[in-house]
C-alpha cells in the first residue's frame, strides 16, 4: 500500500548527532549510500557537542527502513523520528470546526450567543422539530466508529481509527456540503456502543456507521435504526453494496445479459457480503450462492454464525454444494469480498462466456486483472490503480446530501437501489466499455443524481419528513445564509 | 432579554390569506396599527382562494405577540410562522465542520484517505501519543451539556441547548482558533454521562463541561478528572471563578484594599458560587461567608445539601449566623450568583467603606446598578448593557488554547489563578477605574495573555506533557499546515 500512496516521496528525518564521533560529511555520504536524496537541511537544536538536523531528503519510501537502519548504525547518530508527506499532511488533523458567521461586534455576540440565544433556545424547547432548522442537526453526520475493522487493518483502537474518520468527514464535506464529524469510541461492547450513540444522537441529523467488525455491526445497526428517529448507515455494508450494484447494472447492459437471469457466486459472508446479497436479491437476482470458509452456503445446515445460516435460508435456491470451485461452473458474476488470491484462473474458466469478476478485497483483490486478461469479460476492483474502482465515496456523500435535504427518518432498500441507478447512470451508453462501467469518483455528475434519486425514493417509501420539496429550489449548505429566509419558512412550515 | 437582544429588529411573518374574507390593504392596515413597519412582501405560494405572503417588517420585538394576535383574530388570515433576525442567523446552525485542505486529485485522496491514512493510522496504533500530532485531538475539545442548566433557562433539554453550545463553539474558534464541537447528552443520569463521555473522549483533547446544574456537576466533573487523561473544565463554575477573581484583583487595587484582608459576603451557594469561593480561598482570602435560602452557612449546623456543608466547613472563620441583612455588616465584598433583587439598598449601606458589589444573576442581577448609583463604589453584573460585565468569555478561549498548547492533563488550581491575574493585567493603572476593572471580551491581548500565564503555570505545577515549549515559537492554529514540519518533530520528539 505504501508503493501505492505515491513511489519517491519526500521524507523529514530528526537526527541527533556527536560533533566528536561523526563530521556531517559521513552523514551525507551514508544518506546517498542508501538511496536518499538531500533536498534541505535545517538545524533544529545546536549544542556544545550535539546538534540536531531536521533532514529533508527524496527516496523510495520502500528504502527508508533501509536508510533508518543504515544510520542508526552508525555510532554518533540517533534518529530521532523519520516522517513523510503523507504523515504531515495529517499534522493537527484533517477538519476543524468553524463558524459560519463572524462575531464582528457586540451586537452580534447578542444574537449569536447570549441573551438573544435564549429565543433560538426556548423556540426548539417549544417545537423540538424546530432543531432541524435552527440548529446543525439538519446537515450533521456522525461518523462513528470503535476502531474494530479499520481498512485492511483490523482492531486497531479508536485512535488509529481517527485518521480514516476525518478524512471521510472532509469526503463529506467536499462533496456533499455534508458536516460530518468523527466520533471513535472507546468500548467495542455492543450495547454500551448503541446506547452511548444514542445518548449523543441530538446533535446529529444521521448516523454514519464505519468499520464496525461483523456480526456485531448488524446487530448495532438493527438496534440503532429501531430506536433512533435519524437514519443510520453502515457504510462497509450498504455504502459497498449500492456501488456494486451500480457496477452490476452496467457490467450486464454491457454483455448484454439481465441481472435478474445471471447466477451469482459471492466470496465471503461477512458484512458486506450480506448487504451485497440483500441488494441484489431486491435488484430481482435469485440465483445467488454465499461461499466461506466453511465452503458454499446451504439450505438445512447449521452454522454457528448467525448470518451464515439467515444466508442458507435466503439463498441458493439450486442447493449446490462443495468449494467455490465446485459452485462456480456456469456463473455469470463472481463478487469477492473475501481475501487475496481466492479466486484461480482455472476457477474463472468454468464460468458462463463473458464472465464478470469483482474481486473487492483490499489492498490484494482474489485474483489479480493482470491473470486473468483475455479470459474475463468485464473485471472490477476495490483499488484505485485498476479500472473499474468500487468505491464507496461515489455513494455516501449524495446519499446523505438526499437523506438530509428531505429529512429522511431512514435509508430505506428502495432508496439504496436508487442510488445505485443514479451511480449507474452517470456512464453513457457511448462511453459503456470494459474499462469504464462505474464514473469517477471526482465526476460532479455523481453526487447531484444519486441526491435526487435518492429523495425521489425517500418520498416514495415515505420516509421523507419535509414538506415534498422536489419542485422547490433547493438551498444546500452555503445557500442556508443568504436562502436563509425561504429555507427557515419552509421548514417551519411543515414541522410536524 | 429580548429588548437587549436589539430592540426594533426585522421580523418575517408567513400569513396565509383567503381572499373573498380578506384584502390585502386590510392586512396592511393591521399592521401598521399594531406598530407594524412593512419593509417587503414575498408571494411564497398562490391559489385560487388562498395566498402566502411572507411580509417582512420592522417592529419592537415587544410588540410582536400583540402583532400576532391581532392578524390573528382577523378572519380570514393565518399566522403561519414567524421569524425574527435572531432566529434567521441560526438557520441551518452556526458552525460547520471543513476540511483543512481540498482534496484536488488521486493523488491527494490516495494521501488523506485509502490507501496511504492506513499508514498514518499505523503509526498511531504503534505509539497512541502519535494521535495528538496526527489528528484533531490536539486542538479539539467537546463542549458537553445535558441540557439541564441551559443560561437562566433552567432544564430544557439537550436539543433546545445546542444553539448555546454551538455559540460557544463559535467563541472558541474565532477567539483562541480552538475547535469545539458540541455534543447534547440524550441523559440526565450521572453515572450514564461520566461513561458517555469517556468512551467519546478518543477524539477530544479536553472537555468542556457546560450548563449541567448542580449538585450533579460536581460529581460528574470530579470523576471524570480522575478518570479521563485530559483536561476537564467545567465552564459555568471555574469560567465564571475566574473572571471574578480578575475583576476583585482590579476593584481592591482601586479601592486601596488588599483581598486577603477583605470579608466577603457570597449569596447564593451553587455550582459558581462553590467554585468562586474556592478560587477565593486559594487566593488568600479567609473572611468569607456563604448564604442561601437557609442563610448563612456555618460549621456545625447539618445540610442536606453535600455541597453547603462542605462550604460550611471551609469557610465563616467567625461563624456569623443570620439572614443576608445580618451578615453583610461590614463587608467589604458582596457577590451574587443567586437570583433577582436578593440584595437590598439599605444591605449594602451596613458594608464597609467603599463597598464593592458582584451581582452576577442573569439576565436580572441581584441589585440594578442604577439603584446603588454613589453607595456602591465597584458595580459589577454579569450583564452587558452596564459597565464591567463579569463574562465567561474572557476565560475559556486562552485557558483552553493554553492547556492545548503545553498539552496540559489537567487544570489546575494555580493556572486558574493565573489565568484571574492575566485577565486583570490587561486593565493597565492609567486605564483602570470604577466603570473599567475588566477588559473587553474583544481586546485580543486578552487570549494571548490568558494563555501565556495558563502554560507557564502548567509546566510550574507538572502537568504539561509537551517538551517545554515556552522557549519555542508556537505554531497555533492555522499555522498546523505551513509550520507542521517543525511541529510534527516537537511533537514527535515529545511523545512520552
Amino acid at each position: 500500500m505504501a508503493v501505492q500512496a505515491g513511489s519517491n516521496t519526500n521524507i523529514i528525518m530528526r537526527l541527533e548527532t556527536d560533533k566528536q564521533k561523526m563530521t556531517f560529511g559521513q552523514i551525507v555520504t551514508a544518506i546517498g549510500d542508501s538511496g536518499g536524496d538531500i533536498v534541505a537541511v535545517d538545524v533544529s537544536r545546536a549544542g556544545k557537542q550535539k546538534t540536531i538536523y531536521d533532514i529533508t531528503l527524496t527516496i523510495d519510501p520502500a528504502f527508508s527502513d533501509r536508510i533508518v537502519a543504515r544510520l542508526d548504525d552508525l555510532e554518533g547518530i540517533k534518529v530521532i523520528n523519520v516522517s513523510d508527506q503523507t504523515m504531515l499532511l495529517h499534522l493537527g488533523g484533517k477538519i476543524e470546526v468553524t463558524p459560519k458567521l463572524r462575531i464582528k461586534n457586540r451586537d452580534d455576540l447578542s444574537r449569536v450567543y447570549t441573551p438573544g440565544v435564549a429565543r433560538v433556545s426556548m423556540a426548539i424547547h417549544d417545537d423540538p422539530s424546530r432543531a432541524y432548522s435552527l440548529t446543525i442537526k439538519r446537515n450533521t453526520v456522525a461518523v462513528v466508529s470503535d476502531g474494530t475493522a479499520v481498512l485492511g487493518l483490523g482492531n486497531i483502537g479508536p485512535l488509529a481509527a481517527m485518521p480514516v474518520m476525518e478524512g471521510k468527514a472532509m469526503l463529506f464535506k467536499q462533496l456533499a456540503d455534508v458536516d460530518a464529524f468523527p466520533i471513535c469510541l472507546d468500548t467495542q461492547d455492543t450495547e454500551e456502543i448503541i446506547e452511548t450513540i444514542k445518548r449523543i444522537a441530538p446533535a446529529f441529523g444521521g448516523i454514519n456507521l464505519e468499520d464496525i467488525s461483523s456480526p456485531r455491526c448488524f446487530e448495532i445497526e438493527r438496534r440503532l435504526i429501531e430506536e433512533l428517529d435519524i437514519p443510520v448507515f453502515h457504510d462497509d455494508q450498504h455504502g459497498t453494496a449500492v456501488v456494486l450494484l451500480a457496477g452490476l447494472y452496467n457490467a450486464v447492459k454491457l454483455v448484454g445479459k439481465r441481472l435478474e437471469h445471471c447466477k451469482v457466486v459471492l466470496c465471503g459472508v461477512g458484512a458486506a457480503g450480506n448487504a451485497c446479497t440483500k441488494i441484489l436479491l431486491s435488484a430481482g437476482v435469485t440465483d445467488i450462492i454465499g461461499v466461506d470458509r466453511c465452503g458454499a452456503l446451504v439450505r438445512g445446515q447449521s452454522y454457528d454464525n448467525e448470518a451464515w445460516s439467515w444466508y442458507a435460508e435466503h439463498t441458493n435456491p439450486n442447493m449446490e454444494t462443495g468449494t467455490l470451485s465446485d459452485v462456480i461452473h456456469g456463473a455469470d458474476i463472481f463478487i469477492g469480498v473475501s481475501g487475496p488470491g481466492i479466486l484461480k484462473v482455472d476457477d474463472v474458466k468454468k464460468m458462463a462466456p463473458d464472465p464478470i469478476v469483482f474481486a473487492m478485497a483490499n489492498p490484494n483483490p482474489e485474483i489479480l486483472p493482470e491473470e486473468v486478461e483475455g479470459i474475463v469479460r468485464v473485471m472490477a476492483t476495490g483499488r484505485s490503480d485498476y479500472p473499474n474502482q468500487i468505491n464507496n465515496v461515489l455513494c455516501f456523500p449524495g446519499l446523505f446530501r438526499g437523506v438530509f435535504d428531505c429529512r429522511a427518518s431512514r435509508v430505506t432498500e428502495s432508496m439504496k437501489l436508487a442510488a445505485a441507478k443514479a451511480i449507474a447512470s452517470v456512464v453513457n451508453d457511448h462511453e459503456l466499455n470494459e474499462n469504464f462501467i462505474i464514473p469517477s469518483i471526482f465526476n460532479q455528475h455523481v453526487v447531484e443524481k444519486v441526491r435526487e434519486a435518492v429523495i425521489e425514493a425517500a418520498y416514495e417509501s415515505k420516509v421523507a419528513r419535509r414538506r415534498d420539496i422536489r419542485n422547490v429550489e433547493l438551498l444546500q449548505g452555503k445557500g442556508f445564509e443568504q436562502n436563509g429566509k425561504a429555507e427557515e419558512l419552509i421548514v417551519q412550515g411543515s414541522t410536524n
